[in-house]
């Protein structure tokens, strides 16, 4: 087995090693005692000769072709993912963001076994007419247990995108009921609505903002806005955007621009809250812009937001459906923010396996029963993996642990890059956990860089058009940043020295 | 324990008892030598003191409004539903049709405590990314081994709704290709589709008919037409609806009539076809409306649906949601039809737990990857449980066995149905498994039936606008019919004399 990397080489730098964190233990030492040291590579290049034949067995029935090679779960442990090949690559990626505990958790693994989980994945009910008699129970002790501070209930969905269109549906509901008052449904309203017509189906809107995702059905999709292939061809209703504030970096260096910037981005908003001719009914706004290229703003920015939402009466939904689940160094993103007054919806997935969206004001709730229903109204297998997932990141304390490797991680990357300054920029995510990302000067730049983090055993991601993006479990540790910036270190090096 | 209902009083008619089915032995006594013979009531009325505490506790937490009863499933066995007192009742709704193999199914617990399964639990992957080494294996020997004859390929999703959304990009992506050519996108549609507009957004159209069930997520309520309730205040796409046949019962006394509505309502849909000012990408039809009251039309029909979508160039997608996967006495309701062509996409879920959609052109795959594309693309531990459910079905013969016990039901329901000509019409179904509807003469003689079902031990529901559906397991045999029979005619009985 050959390992590419010769680890004592790199330098880790004083500044890095001074840096430690609370906890004495490694967690991941204990959850993985088979856990490689470093990558593992075998084959001369990823995809391996297996891993192109198994996706090539794949590609008859099934589209195969965004795949980066084939994996091998029951050979993946921690933070370390295998191939089809047994090359094991160390996993900054982690499903675009959606393992939280590492593959083959022990924890994870004795809840798969248990028979409450084969009971739920047998006789998956159809919860809203026939929940089942633990449902609440398992709600309390697990996704409600971690409910943002203000938020008291939560409705259950299958997927981020169906998190945030059950919010839309709420909020449209919300509103409707608001302007309705006391009154029935109106004949006129009750006609028009089976011919999509207005008054019944609505026309008022959810507003979205500039390089947002939040989804890809139809309308999770109308929101998103962050690259014209996710979008084109799609039909997508008539709603407004927004522009999200484009900082500059260092932060410190642009105080003031980045300051104007956001004003300018407010101000603009406050302007069609004003004077767009339909309601606006929601908003919905990521904590950090995922997919369009891991935009950040500030709190202040966040708190100008929920200030105007609460002014013209418009819902805010905060889409944590990457941010969320300790990442950040929050458990919530939003937490970061301290807004005087909660949001009114905040959509979870990825991460808690389990999705929905938590909510503030009981009259979410639409009014009628029937209204916010579908077949199974989530999934109670889910809801047991999610419950553990808050567990172990509650008894072991992963939102700090995960703050400060990100501290870790952000301090050495800063040393690194900052020797390329012709090669990289904008190197984001201070304070926020593992939620690091930085740019390239071109998207050229940006795919030789993956590509030599793949060919190096590293897993990572890119976002937006220039950018890669830090997205490790909640049990990377000191040691596997160790590793990455040691194998990140030498990476630029061998590409621009 | 006290079972409510002296079987031994009931008449099982002479007609009913000489119909054998082929199989010798009884799956469920095989499956479950605990179920019970016949509905165990506990406690006086259904809820119980125990599903009406439970329930409360959980609509502190979730919306609980449309919940019948709490459930238990540990203690459910086969066809038997439990609620949270330890009723257990003859279940012939199934979780809103979507339990196959009966509660606790041994065979799917083998499948739930596997290690296969609590892989694909806890190392949840983005499965087009980083497909695992076995997904086209289980693909192959499950979801696609029961796939619709001419339809090779699939695309997996989460539910019925998002199945049918992903069917409708397809259609609108295929079409914009077929238009566009080996032309590249054009700056105009690059530019216009991150403002949700057109070129880049699409203006075509999706088709559904008049009392329409395919889903409430927005591109899929913007095709649902079943109950304004489904649709009120919640933003549509303007797309067009066409009138589905309204057939008349008994079928044979109105032969003339039924002939021509159905050539009434393909000749207003050619109608459509020709003069609507959009392009129509895709119909969407379910083979028996199902929410909207369990609408039937003939083969007849749905093959000039068929010719008439070639004619004019538009795709064919079969909802087949909840008539899919064995319950009509075929594996795919719309094999009934014989059509000359097969559909060009047909979607699922529902009874097999995993979802998404076959299609027969690889050209409905998109050229360019990442566009049928999200995060998970399926769920691996789904598509381990439908590989289960399609081998039993087929090990079993359960496809003949649901054909066999639905014709019992439907001769045994027309005897009792027959004496109450004044309170109950249109029974419907015959050929067609267990999937069997009658209608009351209005809303309140319906509740009334469903109200008297739960008191004695039934679980049914109900679908449009005054019918009651069965929806059994596909384990549901002529010992449960009996039962089933017997309980309907003492039911009507005490209702109506």
């Amino acid at each position: 087995m050959l390992s590419r990397i010769n680890l004592q080489k790199s330098v880790v730098s004083a500044a890095r090693q001074g840096l430690k964190t609370t906890r004495s233990y490694s967690l991941a030492a204990t959850y993985f005692p088979n856990e490689p040291k470093s990558p593992e590579l075998i084959t001369d290049s990823i995809p391996g000769p297996k891993s192109l034949a198994s996706n090539e067995e794949l590609g008859e029935v099934f589209d195969n072709r965004a795949a980066y090679f084939v994996s091998d779960y029951t050979n993946s442990v921690g933070n370390y993912l295998s191939d089809a090949d047994g090359n094991r690559l160390l996993d900054v990626y982690a499903q675009i963001s959606s393992i939280a505990l590492g593959y083959n958790n022990p924890a994870l693994k004795e809840t798969a076994k248990s028979d409450e989980m084969a009971t739920a994945l047998i006789n998956r009910p159809a919860l809203a007419c026939f929940p089942s008699t633990d449902y609440g129970k398992v709600l309390k002790e697990g996704i409600l247990a971690a409910a943002p501070p203000g938020l008291s209930k939560v409705w259950t969905a299958l997927s981020g995108s169906c998190a945030n269109e059950t919010a839309f549906k709420a909020a449209f509901m919300y509103q409707a009921a608001k302007r309705r008052g006391s009154m029935d449904f109106t004949a006129e309203e009750l006609t028009s609505v089976m011919q999509n017509k207005t008054p019944g189906a609505s026309d008022a809107v959810i507003l979205s903002f500039e390089k947002g995702f939040h989804g890809r059905l139809f309308g999770s999709l109308s929101t998103t806005r962050s690259k014209a292939i996710h979008k084109m061809d799609i039909p997508a209703f008539p709603w407004p955007v927004a522009p999200f504030p484009k900082l500059k970096y260092p932060l410190d260096e642009f105080k003031h621009e980045n300051l104007a910037e956001e004003d300018r981005c407010l101000a603009e908003l406050e302007e069609i809250f004003h004077s767009y001719p339909k309601e606006i009914a929601a908003i919905i706004v990521e904590p950090v812009q995922s997919e369009g290229g891991d935009n950040h703003a500030s709190a202040r920015y966040f708190q100008g937001l929920r200030d105007l939402t609460m002014k013209y009466e418009i819902l805010m939904i905060v889409d944590e459906v990457q941010t969320g689940v300790a990442a950040t160094g929050k458990f919530w993103a939003h937490e970061h923010w301290n807004l005087t007054t909660p949001p009114d919806m905040v959509t979870f997935s990825k991460k808690f396996q389990a999705a929905g969206f938590y909510f503030r004001n009981p009259d979410l709730q639409p009014h009628q029963p029937f209204r916010q229903f579908n077949t199974w109204c989530g999934d109670p297998s889910k809801a047991l993996i999610a419950r553990t997932i808050y567990q172990e990141i509650s008894k072991n304390n992963l939102v700090e642990a995960t703050a400060q490797v990100g501290d870790y991680l952000y301090k050495g990357l800063s040393e690194i890059l900052a020797k390329y300054p012709t090669k990289v920029k904008n190197l984001r995510g201070e304070n926020f956990g593992t939620f690091i990302a930085w740019d390239f000067i071109g998207a050229s730049e940006r795919q030789e860089f993956l590509d030599s983090c793949r060919a190096h055993g590293i897993n990572m991601g890119g976002c937006g058009d220039f950018a890669v993006r830090l997205r490790p479990t909640l049990v990377f540790e000191k040691n596997h940043a160790d590793i990455f910036l040691a194998l990140t270190e030498d990476i630029m090096k061998k590409l621009y020295t």
